[in-house]
């Protein structure tokens, strides 16, 4: 007996109403199809931003050989490149920490993945110019609000070095259709590999600087805060994996199921899932349903038969190229970013 | 400042897919309005039944003095009553047994309540006649399925005393409305005061008998198993509360906000809800929103200022006239019924 997913029709989970944050259930991350634009997890600073007459520009300046603006209609006209490409809040099963953290309590559907449209930051760079001693770019969205009892924008930066990678783009659409207002309407910065918080929603400047930027959002918030007292800036995405079927707790029928999920990592591809059922002492490996690519999730199944009365306790670890493997624990930090220990669930057949 | 629930549409959050059980966002139990048909919690056994002609008629027989099949349109002309009610998912809240248990992992949002209409079970049972030595009523849904490799329809009983209740009724309307077919259309059984799997929907037929009735549901499911080895079967709901503002580990900004939430009981009405600041050493009296009325919630709330920089422990506890009060720990069972151990949350102004 398989599972099907039916006609129960997906939706998000409310996390937090103002502002607005709200993840995936686990049974509609499937990513065997772009996720629709409306059930793209949603994790916002600040209220959704008012559209004006100049959300249609982006301006960039500072140390660049010519600022310039850009409005809609000249970015739309620049040669453009579509990716499907993993988007995931560094704050995705947060709720997991043995040690709890505050924040929004994200369980595992801070992640959404689709198609996405647009024009390389590198082209625009090319276009300005970059003066030598360039460090970093600093990217400014649209919404705004107080934070540490002062009035700011969400801004974020990358190293150049990063910044010019082709991957990196200005996105203008999702799944061929403009951008929605709740996930930056008209312009995204899209840096696959790293964590959400570097996706720049309703981008509207980028500034080229030759120090070091320390907006709130970099060098407080999106910070590793070790229990050590170390600290290490939040970026790419860790090697994680998830159980969609069957879920944690839950009581089967007996006979064959097909266990499946995802896995991901920022770093490299996926290179194996693997399935334990004796709590990691022993691991076998799962099939993986296509060729794992760069920044996309891989789905991942193990056929399994379910003996009548029995608990089954299931574990699945991914491990990535670059030999990174999910820990069985995950380390611990202030804020609660980047949680990639191994799931493990129980489940009892009757 | 006060919190407002902004324009964020309200949705259920899946816990099944097959069959369907999903529960509302504690961020939309808010009982000010009787919750719309769309957003009632749903919590089924079995796939939804299909609708046939049979589906129309209610049949009563067994120790009666004349067995009846009453259709849709006779129940439509009986004498009918209207009533608010709370139906809570006896599993409610299960997901917070500290030794987890199999099963749905329900948090907070298995309860809804709207507006029932319907007859009086007395007054059908006035037709019948009942015969001497009657001991239980059994209730017969259409809903069915496998279940310990037997197909059987989802049944339960009530003793005779509890069914002659005036508030137990044969409901057809919700919020003004059909019964949607989610929801039990044509005919749902309510059983204010009793755990959700008492009020059986899809009633088809009604069994009037002189033993004791053991259909699964009755004797193996909805049983409390304690950990001492006995066992009790699953009746009135648990006195009970929750806090819907703010969350657990949320960052509220500092200042005064207003913690607000909800209260109910299975036995008699709410005579106080408390909230304490220091794990439960002293308790402060919360204000009621309004009188408390039997079988349905009542809102409360207390104004509190938060300072900046601070972490607040927050107990909240409801007590009912008969004395009951929310315990420390809720009482652990194998199948996981009856939560209602205080809610504690943990919030930090920033």
């Amino acid at each position: 007996m398989y599972y099907q997913f039916g006609k129960v029709r997906p939706h998000l989970t409310t996390r937090s109403v103002h502002p607005e944050n709200q993840e995936t259930p686990i049974h509609f991350i499937s990513f065997i199809e772009p996720v629709a634009d409306s059930l793209f997890y949603r994790r916002s600073h600040f209220p959704y931003p008012i559209l004006t007459p100049e959300s249609f520009t982006l301006k960039i300046s500072g140390s660049v050989d010519h600022a310039l603006v850009f409005n809609y209609s000249d970015l739309l006209k620049l040669p453009s490149k579509s990716k499907r490409v993993l988007i995931e809040c560094s704050g995705n099963k947060r709720a997991f920490f043995k040690e709890k953290v505050f924040g929004e309590q994200w369980e595992n559907g801070a992640m959404s993945e689709g198609i996405l449209e647009g024009v390389p930051l590198k082209t625009f760079l090319e276009y300005t110019g970059i003066k030598a001693g360039v460090s970093e770019v600093v990217f400014r969205g649209r919404d705004a609000g107080v934070k540490n009892s002062q009035y700011i924008r969400f801004e974020r930066s990358l190293p150049i070095s990063r910044a010019l990678h082709p991957e990196v783009m200005i996105a203008y659409e999702y799944n061929g259709k403009p951008i929605s207002n709740k996930h930056g309407f008209p312009f995204r910065l899209i840096v696959p590999g790293w964590y959400g918080m570097a996706s720049v929603k309703w981008l509207n400047e980028i500034f080229l600087i030759k120090d070091k930027f320390t907006g709130p959002f970099q060098t407080d918030d999106y910070v590793y805060y070790f229990q050590n007292g170390t600290s290490e800036q939040v970026t790419t995405n860790h090697v994680n994996s998830i159980i969609q079927q069957p879920q944690d707790k839950q009581l089967v029928k007996s006979g064959t199921h097909e266990i499946f999920g995802i896995a991901w990592t920022g770093s490299g591809v996926v290179s194996k899932v693997e399935i334990s059922f004796d709590k990691g002492d022993s691991w076998e490996q799962a099939k993986l349903k296509k060729t794992p690519k760069e920044h996309q999730t891989v789905s991942w199944s193990y056929p399994m038969e379910f003996k009548s009365a029995t608990e089954y306790h299931i574990s699945v670890r991914a491990t990535d190229r670059e030999g990174k493997t999910q820990p069985a624990e995950a380390i611990w930090n202030k804020k609660g970013y980047g949680y990639n220990a191994i799931m493990q669930i129980t489940v009892k057949a009757e």
